[in-house]
């Protein structure tokens, strides 16, 4: 059990104590007790955390690696959060900003099982962006929330999707809103000629997300969406591993980003687990994420890890029509542009909107970007 | 579907925009669109979120209560969180404070199952705080895992529980380890005479932990530990209403203490999805909770909502056996003292060590305190 992986963490301390507080984060994510009251020497040499760099970057904040063992995680993603972050988590002193994945480590996960092109194929699109949107606001019930996403499927969408706040609520229980949802697509698609793919939220516990899947799958769906965060990531892993057919969208929802760096938790670690598309707050939109942080979510996204398919970034959060042609710019062709309230404000012309958000991407020209 | 419940923000915003800032909280934890753009009047008036109160704490700082319908969450501990703080979550301005809970809201999910007064007769004690230490390091064997737990067990403590790292890996499988430590413990325990509880840690996806319940139950075992930010909120409420028999430690790790207030994540919201016992960080250790945190965080465990019994705080993390008195001072005998790695420094002289806090808690005078 030699085997490494690197956990990073920015550190706010002083040039007096960094070394010690290094150290300390070390025995806090492996062992968890004093390194002198353990007695067994393969465990200080071969599980015990290693401060490998510490690197001063000003301002009293400093950059520190540190070697944890694979071994510790073993292929469990609820593991793999625990070693890196679990404990640490609770000091407001740390931020985990990134982890260096060995093959080794990437393997045990998998990553996207689908990934962008799995994606593109359910399309039939290539040299241009996808497109998505998502029905809402919640509360509607099951028939109108069929309504809106055959109104946006009209569109010309590649991917309709839930609002992430869809559950089983009562007022709309997934049983009864899928199908609804799931026909009303197919029935835009067979008009349009283009196979617009309905996205159900999954919810719940973990036998209750099993049992959606396969109701999806059922309405002849393949892609779902799963929120890592709410379902636990040891969960999302399983569900990837049992439904090899289905595609999954991570949503970002308690993401509480500030405390694990965005392109870290939403570009690297939701596609190691098995997202084939990653959902985050564009810059500029309602979320404070800064084009920097957007373009490294992205980067990484399409490229988490070795040995892994890329994932599809998918850049979202108050979007318009109007951005439309500069985040192609900004993002390239390798993206699924999300835009859902904003369509959805234009009401009695929602189709008409979606027409024109579908024809602005596929007229897009890519000179600018990669 | 009328029935409100108030999520309380503390963000960081000036004067001038903190009503459009609070305004746009109430959206996004709902309905999560234009409100202009919503043309179902029930939605408006019953679903989309409200501000109640804005508060100025001064310092740029502000109190913002939210009204968020009850019925998006609908009995679904997953969605609880994805209403309260999901998006929120994503804003580095926004702090989740606390849930004021009602009667009803709280009977969705039903709290401690045993609480404070089940865990108390495990351990047949009234009228003094209970004992806990930790098996540790990981790396270990489960022979070397079963002993200490035994070496432990007979210095006469309550529970003697696994160390949060301990999954399932190759080096001490769960399967494998978990009827070795339960065997030592009771044989400790029927030399003792007390019925000290081991008290495995769950983990993996969630039809693994169902196992591992359904194991420790055969072995014996009454009482697991579980962290809910590894297990997802939803699968801690199936685990708690399915095996009714069973009492419940939360674990705090991957808390990310500082963007949902210690307590509420750790006081309130685990004991409302069923914990019958919080571990948190103590202030003074190596955790750097305050004194208010900590008093804060037991009161609210052991009255977590209307209708719920108490839940058990145990203050840990880097304790020693110097510090008992004044803990339990500071605590009062509603409580679970847990110390880990100073137990085990003790090496050869494991048990005397145990011992002496045993007998210290036992022997302590609860005057000063509650």
């Amino acid at each position: 059990m030699k085997e490494r992986f690197i956990a990073l963490y920015r550190v706010r301390a002083d040039a007096a104590s960094i070394e010690a507080r290094a150290a300390a984060i070390a025995v806090e994510q492996s062992v968890e007790m004093p390194l002198e009251a353990i007695d067994a020497p393969e465990v200080l040499r071969e599980v015990a955390g290693r401060v490998e760099t510490i690197e001063d970057r000003g301002g009293g904040v400093f950059d520190v690696g540190i070697a944890l063992a694979v071994a510790t995680v073993d292929g469990d993603a609820g593991q793999l959060l625990n070693m890196a972050f679990g404990n640490t988590s609770l000091h407001d002193d740390a931020v985990l900003q990134d982890l260096e994945l060995s093959a080794d480590l990437a393997a045990q996960f998998g990553g996207p099982r689908h990934g962008v092109a799995g994606l593109r194929s359910r399309a039939r699109a290539s040299g241009r962006a996808l497109t998505c949107s998502a029905i809402k606001p919640q509360g509607l019930p099951p028939a109108r929330l069929a309504e809106l996403a055959g109104r946006l499927a009209a569109g010309g969408l590649d991917f309709v999707k839930d609002d992430h706040g869809l559950a089983d609520q009562r007022y709309a229980p997934f049983a009864a809103r899928v199908p609804g949802c799931a026909a009303a697509v197919r029935r835009a698609g067979a008009i349009t000629g283009h196979p617009t793919r309905y996205v159900p939220n999954l919810c719940g516990d973990a036998p209750a997300m099993r049992r959606q899947v396969a109701l999806a799958r059922d309405e002849g769906l393949d892609t779902v969406m799963i929120a890592p965060l709410l379902a636990g990531f040891a969960n999302v892993q399983a569900l990837v591993r049992d439904f090899p057919d289905m595609a999954f969208i991570a949503h970002p929802t308690m993401g509480g980003a500030a405390r694990i760096a965005p392109a870290l938790l939403i570009g690297k670690l939701f596609p190691l687990i098995g997202a084939d598309a990653v959902i985050f707050p564009n810059h500029g939109g309602r979320f404070g994420y800064s084009e920097a942080t957007c373009r490294r979510i992205a980067a990484t996204a399409r490229a988490p890890g070795p040995g892994l398919r890329g994932a599809l970034p998918v850049p979202a959060g108050g979007m318009t029509l109007a951005r439309v042609p500069e985040m192609l710019d900004f993002y390239g062709s390798e993206t699924m542009l999300l835009i859902g309230g904003s369509l959805l404000a234009a009401g009695e012309r929602l189709t008409e909107r979606t027409t024109a958000f579908t024809h602005a991407v596929a007229a897009h020209s890519y000179g600018h970007s990669s």
